[in-house]
């Protein structure tokens, strides 16, 4: 086979440009990319593609900046989570859902009760497991995107405020979504109950699942891995082909980089539980993922539904034309945002039971 | 609603930088994008990074050119041709397959037999049509892809050697495709073949399907669209972020945007027949599309994977970590190709009656 590989290799598509350098290969290489200029995306929905043409093009320099101490860190995430904080009686008009604050298993929840629950969904539970970098997003801000899914499936959801870091780094976050999944388990069949959320919320779900397996529990029916940041190292491809192209995240280096820092600690980041693509998704519950095509973590979601097909997993996945880091979750009037919503619900309805 | 869309919409997900930034928004934005240095992709097989480690960075200078009147075309063509020719017997040896070379309804074809078809396989069909930016990979060339999958799923396949430019631009190539098909109806049921290719195969299989139900012909009963030309217009965002990025196709402005010119001629390129994203998918068959997160052509795919699933039609999208476009051809030992004639084989399995 090799002498017929060879030839075809050599031969390429279009081959005559990678024929000809072939006879000039460079040793190794970090491909220079030269600047480019980058319109709107034109087939992103208009309320998408506006939003990015009022804005300048991110700027790495500025976005790799990060705090330097647990004390600039608490002062960071304070203002951050202020800046962004929607507050829950607007979030129960807008959606029509009752939010109830509570305490299972120790650690502070969140309990959303949609107006309508759909007949098929009277017995489920969507756990929501909030995003954030493992930094941000806690408090009042954990509830959003699970307010988002139980008015779009008309499914009941609880949403685990777990602790983080610089106070309470890795294994914190992880243990505290098991603690209130195992209370959960007293009232919900698992295969009724789907665990899922976006961006940290993502990988700490599929985390969370790996950890299940470890102590022999029984699995939820479903995941729900938005954009997940699946890998805490600087590995996926698209960490440096859409450095500054994705306008949410911007670069690795920054706030993501001093947040993988400050939660692995002392943990080696490639352990399963805190970059879960690393782990084995033999048995896995059916899992619908999304992103986009500008998406930072893009590579990190392609990469688990990969290992998930290869596994033998029922996993659906979703790339939205255009779109940066989970912008489904704040760009509310555009269609990747009710799309993202509507596909979730309707793979919710096919694989709970 | 308004009010709080606008609230989430400002405050985003990291939302402090958009905010600041959002004072001083542009009026519309090109946004200028820095050169990058962008290392071989870590996650991606061995066999597919060692490759990229091999080339030099892509020349966008270099692959914009593009010849500039028929003569020079047929030249470059023949030429082209003629570079990446791997004799069928070599072929025949290679996947143990016997391949004969036929015309059926005026029309040049191949017809492939795999030394073993599978057991659920004897009645059904891969129709394969070919890529090459509808100018290249006729001839001889027409059949490896129609091999590849033939061997991979123990199926018969059949290769329509369709006219192309400079001689023979649009309706041609559609014109051809569907002449065949006809006549296969013949010798199969519709929903035991299966219609596919790669790249403009991929976009062509698509537009043939068009085609079909303009003309209430009885549709095959799953399509494979690797990373389908979807969109022959310089629309799709994915020609912009990953100009230079993909080794494969490396830029739209050369070959491709030369040879959509001289494929669509006087026909309006958004013609659905010509750049089939811009038709409507309602009552399409199961579809396997497959990309990589490198490839210009991400945004083709994504975009015709999102209309079909928005018109409730049965996709499946594969992303694969660091690939350009098609690689999977002719990067023969690699676990992306491996995957993705698997994948097809599993689809065709699951799909075709």
């Amino acid at each position: 086979m090799h002498a017929y590989f060879r030839l075809i290799r050599s031969s390429s598509l279009f081959g005559l440009v990678i024929i000809a350098s072939l006879a000039h290969a460079a040793e190794n290489s970090n491909w220079t990319i030269d600047s480019r200029s980058l319109p709107t995306p034109a087939a992103a929905s208009s309320a998408l593609s506006s939003t990015l043409g009022d804005l300048p093009a991110p700027n790495i320099a500025t976005s790799s900046q990060y705090p330097a101490s647990d004390i600039e860190w608490r002062a960071f995430i304070d203002a951050a989570d202020a800046a962004r904080l929607v507050p829950l009686e607007l979030l129960e008009q807008t959606y029509k859902v009752n939010i109830e604050k509570g305490e299972i298993g120790g650690v502070s929840v969140y309990e959303v009760t949609p107006a309508q629950i759909s007949p098929e969904h009277q017995d489920r539970l969507f756990f929501h497991v909030h995003g954030g970098a493992y930094v941000l997003g806690g408090g009042d801000n954990a509830v959003a995107e699970a307010v988002q899914v139980a008015a779009a499936s008309g499914i009941r959801a609880l949403s685990v405020d777990y602790r983080m870091p610089p106070e309470f780094p890795f294994p914190a976050a992880i243990d505290d979504t098991i603690a209130v999944y195992r209370e959960t388990l007293q009232s919900y069949a698992p295969a009724a109950i789907a665990i899922g959320g976006t961006s940290t919320g993502g990988g700490l779900s599929l985390a969370a699942v790996h950890r299940m397996m470890q102590m022999d529990l029984p699995l939820p029916g479903a995941i729900y891995a938005g954009t997940p940041w699946s890998d805490l190292t600087k590995t996926s491809d698209s960490l440096f082909t859409n450095e500054g192209i994705d306008r949410v995240l911007v670069t690795y280096d920054g706030l993501l980089k001093g947040a993988a820092e400050i939660y692995a600690a002392s943990t080696d980041m490639k352990d399963p539980l805190i970059s879960p693509v690393y782990g084995e998704f033999t048995g896995f519950p059916p899992t619908i993922l999304i992103t986009g095509t500008r998406d930072l973590f893009l590579s990190d979601t392609a990469r688990v539904h990969r290992k998930m097909r290869n596994a033998g997993v029922v996993a659906d996945l979703h790339v939205f034309e255009g779109m940066s880091h989970a912008e489904y979750l704040f760009v509310l009037d555009s269609s990747e945002s009710s799309e993202t919503f509507s596909e979730v619900a309707r793979f919710f309805n096919i694989h709970l039971q």
